[in-house]
Parts: C-alpha cells; sequence; structure tokens
C-alpha cells in the first residue's frame, strides 16, 4: 500500500490552494489529491459558460500548479476511509495509507425533493462538474423557454447570462421579496430587482415554484404559488448547496448543526490528522461566532492558505474572528458588492447599528468618459463606531473597492478613523478625493450615530 | 468691520472640505471663504481638459457645497493679516475680523529661473486657475510642436493627453531616469517608460533642459543638455509646486524647513487661531516622521476633515502616524497606482525591506473580456512583516485596488495576516480567489523575509 504524507480529497479551490501551500512549504513531503473528474471548473465562473466565454474549456481549472510544486493527481471517488489504520479506499479499490488527510469535498446543488415534478427530465442544477455544463449547456442551446428557480447569485447570473442568448425567454423565480436579499439590503436588492429586469429577464419575486409540471416525464413547464403555469424546456434550480460530508458523516467525524465538518481555527477536525476545508468545513459567523452557512471559494481558499500553513504544526497563529461574506457580482453592467452585515441580517441577529450613506460618480469631474454612478452604504456599531458590514453599487471598480470595506471590517476599523483615512484618488478612476464615498459615508454614519436615540 | 467666526483663505479643495466639514458642524458660526478667482478647477482634473472633457467648464470645481450649507464667498485676495487683532485685509481694500483663520491657499507652479530663457513667451505652466489654464488650452491648440518638461504625474499626464490630439508633436523631457521616477520603484518606472513611448510621446529620460531658446521674445526651442534642440511652440513647465506661505510668513507665522506654515496634529500653527491645511501646510513623512513635501488633494481633503471636525475643540483624536503618499494614474490606458514607500526611497531612508510580487490577470478565468494583466508589488518590513509600501500596474480597478493597499499600510496590517485576509472575488471583476493577488504577494513576502540574510 503506497503511503502519502497528505492526501487530499478534492480538487476544487480549497484543495488547490492546500496543496500547493502545503507542499510549497514542506517539498520533501508527499502529496496526493483525489479527484473525481480530470477536467474542473472554475466555480464562479460557471454562469459565464452560458454567454460571456466562447467555450467551456476556457473556464477550467486545473490542479496543475499543485502538480508542478511535484504533487500527484489521481482521478477517482474515495469511498472508505479508516481514520485508526489511516488508509483510504477508492471506488476503483485503490488503497493508500496518509500521515495527514484534508477534506476538501465541496458542495453540491439542494434537489427540491419537495416540489413535485423535481425528477423529471430538463430539471437541472448547477454542479460544480466539467461533464455536467457541457451537457447542460448543450440542453439550454437547444431551449427556447428556460426557467430559473432562486435568485441568489448563481441564478441571477446565469439568467443574465442566459437572457443575452439569443430568442431564449428566460424567467426567475425567487421566494424572497427580491434578488440578492440574503447579500444585500433592501435598498440595494430592489435596485437588483430593476437592473435584473432591464436585463430582459421574467422576474417573479415573493413567488414559490409548487410544482415542475411534466410530460412524458419531460418538464414542461413551472406552477407557481399564485396559479399561473410558466412553460420550461429545462428548469435549473440554483436554491442552496449543501456540504459533500457522507463520507466524513460514515467515518465518525463530528459535524456540525449545519452538516458541516467541525473543525477549529486551524481546520483539524474532531480525529487526529483529519482536516477539512471550504465548504465542507464548518463555518463561523464573523458577527455572532455562531455557526454559518457561507460557501465561497474566497473564503474556503483562505481557510485553505490557514491550513496549507499549518498542516504538519500551528506555525502561522490565526487570530480568527470568524467568516465574513464579501460578494460581489455585475449584473447587465452594473456591479453590487457587499461585505459584513446587512440590514436585514443585523435586525435578525439583534445587532443595533446606523447606516451611513453617499453616493456620486466614480470619475471626478463626473464627464469624463465611462463614469458610472456609485452608491455606498456601511453598517456601523453606535457603541463604537466600528464598521461592520459595507454595500456598494456602481461600476467596475466596486470589486476592489468592496476589499478595501472588508479589510476596514477585519481589523476593526471604525468611522472615527475611516474620516481622516487617507486614500488615493485620480479623475479617471475613482470619485473625487473631496468626496471619496467610503469616508463621505463615514460622516454619515457619525451624524447617524449622533442623531440615535439609545433603544437597548 | 465685519466678523465672521471663521475666514477660509483659498477655495480649492483644502479650503472647500474644511468650510462644508465645519459649517456643518456648527451650523450657528459665521464662515467666509476669500478665494481668487470667481470660476475653479479640480486640480487633478486639469489634463484632461487638454483632450478627454469636451470643454474646460466640464472640469469646474465651485464651493457650492459650502454655500449651500450656508458659508459666504468673497473673490478677492488676502494681502494682509493681523494676529494681535485678528483682522484680515483684502487685495479690494475690504477688512474682516474673525475667530479662527484658515490658510488652505494652496500651491503654485515652481519657475525654473535657473534655466535661461525662462521667461519667454510660451514658456508655460500649469497653474491652477481657470483663467490660465483657459487661455493656455487655446494655445497649445494652435501649437504643433509642444515639449513638457518634467515627468512627474502632471507633466506625463498632460503629455498623453496632448499627444491624443491631432496633428501634435509632443516631447516629454524628464531629468531622472525614468518617468514617475519619485512614485514608483525602477521595474514600475520602466513600464511607463514603454507606456508613454507607446502613447507617440517623444521621451528623453536622463535629460535636462539647459536652454529655453527664443526668437524675438518668443520660445522656439529646447536645447538639451545632450547638445540636442527640440522645436518648440510652447514649452509646459511641469517641475514641482511651491507652497503659497508668503502671506503667512510676511505675518511672522513659523514655517518648516521646506517653506511650508508648520502645523501640529490638528493642522494648528504656531499662532492661536490660525490653522493651515493642504498644499501649503507641513507635511510628515509617514515612514520617518521628517518633514516630507507631499502635495496632493487627497491627502489635503484627509487634512481637511480633520481641521473641519477639529476647528473649534479637538473633538476628534488624530492618531497621526504621517502623511502617507498614495498615487495613482493611467497612462494610455494602464493604469499604475503606488501608496507608501517604494524600493528607492526606502534605499534613501535606510530602511530594510523585501519586496513580494506576484502577477496575473484581473479576471477569471482570465478569458473574459475585458481583461489586463495586473502587477503587485509590496515592500515588506522584514522585522515584524509590516507593510510599509505598495505598487499596482493594470488596468481600471487597480484605482481602488491600492486604496486596500493604503488601509493595510495606516492599519499596520503585516503579511502574516494578509495572507488569510478574507477578500471578495467575481469572474468578472477581479483575479481568481485562489490567486488574489495582494495574497499572491504576500505570500512572495514572507519567502523573502525567509531567505533574507539580516544585514544589519
Amino acid at each position: 500500500m503506497k503511503k502519502y504524507d497528505v492526501i487530499i480529497i478534492g480538487g476544487g479551490p480549497s484543495g488547490i490552494v492546500t496543496g500547493v501551500t502545503a507542499k510549497k512549504k514542506h517539498p520533501e513531503k508527499s502529496f496526493l489529491m483525489i479527484k473525481k473528474e480530470e477536467k474542473g471548473l472554475v466555480p464562479c465562473g460557471i454562469p459565464y459558460i452560458f454567454h460571456d466565454l466562447e467555450s467551456i474549456d476556457q473556464n477550467q481549472m486545473s490542479p496543475k500548479p499543485f502538480v508542478d510544486a511535484g504533487g500527484e493527481v489521481l482521478v477517482d471517488t474515495a469511498v472508505k476511509l479508516n481514520t485508526i489504520e489511516k488508509t483510504i479506499t477508492t471506488e476503483s479499490c485503490k488503497e493508500f495509507s496518509y500521515e495527514k488527510l484534508v477534506f476538501a469535498t465541496g458542495s453540491s446543488p439542494l434537489i427540491p425533493k419537495f416540489i413535485e415534478g423535481y425528477d423529471l427530465e430538463g430539471v437541472e442544477y448547477i454542479k460544480k462538474s466539467y461533464s455536467y455544463i457541457n451537457s447542460l449547456k448543450k440542453k439550454t442551446d437547444a431551449a427556447k423557454n428556460i426557467v430559473v428557480i432562486g435568485a441568489g447569485f448563481i441564478g441571477t447570473e446565469l439568467s443574465e447570462q442566459l437572457a443575452k442568448c439569443k430568442d431564449k425567454t428566460v424567467s426567475l423565480i425567487e421566494a424572497e421579496p427580491h434578488c440578492l436579499y440574503r447579500a444585500f439590503s433592501v435598498d440595494f436588492a430592489e435596485k437588483a430587482d430593476e437592473i435584473v429586469k432591464d436585463a430582459g429577464i421574467h422576474l417573479y419575486t415573493s413567488h414559490k415554484a409548487k410544482k415542475f409540471v411534466g410530460e412524458a416525464g419531460k418538464v414542461k413547464g413551472v406552477l407557481l404559488s399564485n396559479g399561473v403555469t410558466i412553460d420550461a424546456d429545462v428548469v435549473i434550480c440554483t436554491i442552496g448547496y449543501v456540504p459533500n460530508c457522507n463520507l466524513a458523516k460514515e467515518t465518525g467525524i463530528e459535524l456540525d448543526d449545519r452538516g458541516t465538518i467541525r473543525v477549529d481555527n486551524y481546520l483539524r477536525t474532531s480525529v487526529k490528522d483529519v482536516y477539512a476545508v471550504g465548504d465542507c468545513s464548518q463555518t463561523i459567523g464573523f458577527i455572532t461566532g455562531r455557526t454559518d452557512n457561507i460557501m465561497l471559494a474566497s473564503t474556503a481558499t483562505a481557510e485553505a492558505r490557514v491550513l496549507g500553513n499549518n498542516l504538519f504544526c500551528i506555525n502561522l497563529l490565526r487570530h480568527f474572528a470568524g467568516t465574513l461574506s464579501v460578494f460581489s457580482t455585475e449584473i447587465n453592467g452594473k456591479v453590487f458588492a457587499s461585505a459584513g452585515a446587512i440590514e436585514q441580517t443585523a435586525v435578525d441577529l439583534n445587532v443595533q447599528f446606523v447606516t451611513g450613506e453617499a453616493q456620486d460618480v466614480d470619475r471626478h469631474p463626473g464627464k469624463l468618459p465611462g463614469a458610472s454612478k456609485l452608491i455606498v452604504k456601511l453598517i456601523v456599531s453606535p457603541g463604537n463606531g466600528e464598521i461592520i458590514g459595507g454595500e456598494i453599487l456602481g461600476g467596475k471598480s466596486v470589486g476592489e473597492m468592496i476589499n478595501t470595506v472588508s479589510l476596514a471590517i477585519q481589523k476593526a476599523v471604525t468611522v472615527y478613523e475611516l474620516i481622516s483615512f487617507q486614500v488615493g484618488t485620480h479623475p479617471l478612476l475613482t470619485t473625487s478625493p473631496t468626496k471619496y464615498l467610503l469616508i463621505k459615508a463615514a460622516e454619515n454614519a457619525i451624524e447617524n450615530i449622533k442623531n440615535k436615540k439609545e433603544s437597548c
């Protein structure tokens, strides 16, 4: 039986980054990655396979950096784990022993078994699988009427891409009152609704899919909770993901209340020498310290860097205050981004907050070509002025601007500090220095803190 | 004699932001701004008047937000100050008394009196004056051969804009070995040289202007230190700015060794109730704590917010570690930005450093439309891993990305922290989460710290 120092199950972003980081740190150790399919996909690039990219192959993600660093890759599926003997067995009956084992098994689409007709032909998902998406692309290419269920990031981005394709009718169904409702405060989410509609998508918010209507085993439409039926050649469900933790569970590795593998700050599970990273591992929410269900490649890779550096010993201390969701997306040319708390989550968690808001254009003077309107909202703790969340809507620059907010939250920056924050500005690139929006929003938050009556 | 609670001399960015901030905070106080010209200009937008903007009026900056807040504006020039009587007299013989006086007098172009022919007709400057620039624009419109002296930001941006105009030959002369040499390490500055040349500018680095050659009192060419003469209908000198401190000096207000008005952390001068903010006030360098000569609208407005909040009492404590230069510019479609230390300044100041570098494209997958190559360099103190500088070259997103670096420097973030920094990424907006460049550069810096031999 071949022994590896490290075996990683999974070849997504967290598996690759863990492997590359740890292998570079320990070139003398042997590493094996077991992944299900030869070809992988950039997970967040999947929606763009449906229009903007010329082919699925432009969205491939490969473990090449890991292989280049000296890691080995086996295309197979791990089916049995013995944590006493420290061995792992694959579907093709190969057996290996390990010193350290990493679960980087990711997540799979939630199948809506609670909706009648979920098992009809033509009811599809966004699986992070090259072969599956390749075949789905052919189906959507041939379809005229497509219904997407769930207006989170993936559903909204996918709908936008499909709506860009010629001669398709795209409908997007969302049970919540707005698109992107988990990531943005209501005023921002309302703007997302408008932009989605402007993109030519038929948007049904506050509507549930009651039944997938079929004919001869094949989906023909979606019956909504209001009694209306929408024609559908293909239905794509993007209503969430569930962690791939079956093997861990069978092996007796402890899961948390959300079904993900419980880990400590260093991604160590309840079993010695077994680690879990990415979507399959526990997330602790930044504000509450409770378990959370954030599944993002960016979060996964941040964990993977921690793990890669600390796999053989705790070498890089992690003062971990929990996982912050940082989201960004572009819909029909408008960029939405958020980091940390939004108004709804703050209310749900009984966290007192004020907002600080500001808007302007992202050039100065605003007549310069390429200017977009920019809107910033900060969510701020009134007790000490600490920034606990931020949302930005505007042009392309928002994608990086949110990372300044993200760093501010992670470093517990207050609005009192932020107002004298030294920024770089340029006519062709940013708002003017007199009105740099993170600062103007901080000023507004300070006003609102002053005016806020203590209510607890 | 009319008395104002606050009189601000100057209507540039620092004057306006001081006025707006303080007036909003103290609506009951009376404010007067004395400014030289009716119409003002967005200072950093001036180069774009020469091509990208349709007219100079698109680059106007007005004190309207100050007036809207209830401030008064007088177009006049302050000529005499009595700090005992607390009165100020203007060129048109008006006299006012004040409780608080703010110098926001800005800076003026350095006139190269050391170059023969500097006083010829057609030797021009980038003055922050509407009427002057309006007339200069007419002169450059009529000129065929234009020579710009000094390849700092303004000279480089101006040359790029002039070179976009039809039928002009634009030459740019720089005494240093590269363009933007004070703001970027040599490898970045070399790339700036290439981009400047690609923009069709005749670039002469490591060349000095020895003489402005004239005929009948009008400039006809520039004689370089190597003996070559370049034809010129107009010569524009952008070799630096000097603070406008004559009135302060005459009044006996203390200046520092660089000729700017000495101030404390709260912009208070040596004379009670007299303040100075922006280009005319002292700058303390972030790394050394020595006087520095940073003149940026972004820096000026950061100071102005501090002053506006603390004009009547110290209400917002400022833990001031000095002014960080944060620069960004776009030349011929490529964006350059830097914050804090660069290699040359670190060497000059005997600051030990390692660099951390990384490059990739700013989309993921990289085949997505609009992708630009992105290069990041961090300058890091090897002692504790603290980030003391950063430089980024790439597309538009660089303009905001540098502000994350800027915040990291201001909050003393280390590369050890940065490698588990939680970021937001998106296919259409950023590098992939597996390779987010600030993190990759931090990882590279950690490698370089390990490999660095102690040399002091």
